[in-house]
């Protein structure tokens, strides 16, 4: 998978992922916000499990494909661990990956799981995002051994945003419905889409000149660039969070702007689930 | 201790007890969910009290029989702690083993009394289990000095698991009764004991040929084997909570699965314990 | 901006911005401890609102200004990144520190919509300032390859407390309103603001003999004396705010101080604003 | 400083101070859990004040008697910093260890100040005790260069206890009053003050042989005996808090022991002081 179509792909799939969940969870927000205004409560509890029952199972759906793609790939493993003529372990990075995925699609049957039946509490899908992105961390952590300077920095950029994301799930455990942790998590899974962008361009260029990987100069700019990113990400983030507040404001409520300035002590109350649930 | 049963023997002591926590705070947060369909709170309470001493005094026993087996085994210091005639330390690992071993037994004494009379405040028995893990992890980090690559490895990655645990006891000091933490400390619990099971077939093979300790290919693919142990432990964790949960539930209610959907409120509530206490 | 001003220009910033805050956050902690012996409560909250705006329009605005200063300087590189005819980057230092302007920029930006519209929650401007300053902290942990030992160990002195602002702002997005968190922020603050001139003495040094940057007994010195700087920064915090606090108090009462005794109760209350809100 | 009695001094204070803080809290947690069979509120509330008073007093006392003794003992600098003749820093050690004396002595001013006057929030004398070791830990950090390996070894133990009562001090601020919290940070100060005690005994035997400083085995037994430490504050703490308990629990009440078994949910309310003051 060391290529740039390697990096472009799970950068895709991450870039999806952030910008779907900013938008779920602004939606969210909004609706709660404005729910004494006329948005009826019901129907949002049961689209809102419709809609985390779609997202769970298309999130199992591209971990089994992204598994079976790593295993029987034209240079895949085919689920052969180890090669006893040649003594030495198949495809290490195959597996690696297949493993990786393997944490998303638990992630995802967890969440189905919760959100069908009634068998376990709501804030274990948070939990199981938090390990999923740890374990992506954990076995990044160990996979960068030998690997020139800028390659191994790049890389070590990444999970920053990856045990960041795993932090903030896990914080969520304890504080559901926090409107802020939620887009702090969507603005660090853009900011890690963007950059498995990124390391494509730098590790493998498509179309420009080779970079030096061992230059200290391009060390320096790649960190600032990574501060661009999250920036980027997080004008994203908040770009999209406000037209979403803005279009259900405009649909559910039709009221002068006036009586806006009213809503102050009701806005800061609902910033937390628990509390309205 | 350095030897395949040196591992397999802890290895197993905490599978079962990874085990027995599993089932035991899935009992319990089974019948405090559905408490107010049949359950009889009160004899639960006592129950509950009778099965925590049992476990305590079980704790006390086994960590005395390991203190003494240390020390007393055929080739253990007998509390002699100094060799003056050679002038070195009388078998440090047995001594290191013991000391581990005490603390554990120092939980269980510990947490016997509090459940015995009312001394002192319940979330102390957490607070001494987050302390025997940490002390054992702290062992085990000055413990590798001078070892070959993948042995440092494979004990560096069991101290995940150790300060995990750890960490999450201490966590459960303030959250008593959130099953979220207390099935992940299950969870990092088997995945210590199995752990220790693959050390002792990584270190100390007893039928397949010797693993090159210096090979980064068996080092990446520890890594990878540690989260595949993880994800099985997982597995166990979440079959074992759903038997007792639809045990518990069978037996309690024996009421047609139509009401069930009108539990979720209910079911939040009680993640804690503290609030029903 | 290796310079001597260089240094005192952030240091000046980042002292002014210390005793700005202490100013603040004393003169509201005062209010709201006094509020039912006199302060309106109405007028307080529209005053607080306006000041929050001034700040945040005076924090965009230099910011700006910084951004410019560092592009379009003497030796700015004048928003090209890259110099293709001589193949580097073009004054990365000046890039970064644009960076370092541009969220803190971001910060002030979003603390205006916070404070203007109802847009966003509250705790939005917390988390703004913990990212900004998360942003500094992480662009020098790079900046520093390849310098002599006590340059380097003068900015990671530097870290210690820019990553500390950071953490306690974060801190307050879940405790807003604690004034143990706000004066803490504002001595981090203050401390940074003096240590960036310490800086600019040691590496740079105005007027007397140059320091020899790789005797240890100067780091050893310089360690001792970033405690006293501590210990400074938490003397005019602690002068600043046992002025506001008793300027408010002889202001709003008239009471004879025998009353006082009687407050004890109410004083430990509002230590969060939540709680009064 | 570098004697067996500069260790044994410090040592024997922070023993002193374990042992009166263990005492302290035990006492007032036994009194608010037995409140309402017979210990007179107000009386404890006047009483506690004033044992806080004369507690901060000690402290400040101590503070500056161990300043000016660094200061101006036989080898002392006597406030003077830099030896222009000889062109170096005079005495650093001494100068390190007046500023940790320098933060206690804020420490216990401030606490002085807080429980005197209604100036500032209670929770302001954890925050300084906190800094206090915080300082302590860091000046310690960069006090090691150098030196040989075991030296370096059982200093870096030291700092998990300091940096470890920084932590909990610092969670003491927004869990004031959790008896646990206040007696791990018994246990760690008892442990501190036993530790300086063992590092004068290995680096400065004062009648045995010298210890070899480079041997491994000599470094795992340290690591070792620092566990035992550990366990040994832990006995001394339960010891202590069960004696004031049964103390308390006999003067106060002179019920006859039947009755004790229903205190249990009273019991695990004031568990925190907050909910009762």
């Amino acid at each position: 998978m060391g290529s740039f179509k390697g990096h472009a792909l799970p950068g895709s799939f991450f870039l999806v992922a952030g910008i779907w969940w900013t938008g779920k969870h602004s939606l969210w927000h909004a609706t709660r916000r404005n729910k004494n205004i006329g948005s009826s409560r019901l129907a949002s509890r049961t689209s809102q499990r419709r809609l985390e029952i779609i997202e769970s199972a298309a999130i199992l759906f591209f971990s089994l494909v992204g598994m079976l793609a790593e295993q029987f790939a034209a240079d895949g493993p085919k689920l052969r661990l180890y090669d006893s003529a040649e003594n030495h372990w198949k495809d290490l990075m195959n597996w690696q990956h297949s493993t990786m995925y393997l944490f998303f699609g638990l992630a995802g049957a967890v969440s189905l799981i919760i959100h069908c039946t009634e068998a376990a509490p709501l804030a274990l899908d948070r939990l199981m995002v938090a390990v999923a992105f740890f374990n992506e961390g954990f076995l990044f952590l160990y996979h960068l051994h030998g690997r020139s300077m800028l390659d191994v920095h790049v890389h070590q950029l990444l999970l920053y945003a990856v045990f960041g994301i795993a932090l903030i799930a896990f914080l969520e455990v304890f504080h559901r419905g926090n409107i802020l942790l939620e887009l702090l998590r969507c603005t660090l899974t853009l900011l890690q889409g963007s950059w498995f962008w990124q390391i494509g361009f730098v590790l493998y260029p498509p179309h420009s000149p080779e970079w030096d990987l061992k230059d200290h100069n391009n060390m320096m700019f790649i960190t600032m660039c990574y501060s661009w990113h999250l920036a980027v990400a997080m004008l994203i983030v908040s770009v999209l969070y406000s037209t979403v507040s803005c279009v259900v404001r405009s649909r559910l409520k039709r009221t002068p702007p006036m009586e806006m300035g009213l809503l102050k002590p009701r806005e800061r109350d609902p910033e937390s689930e628990d509390e309205i649930l």
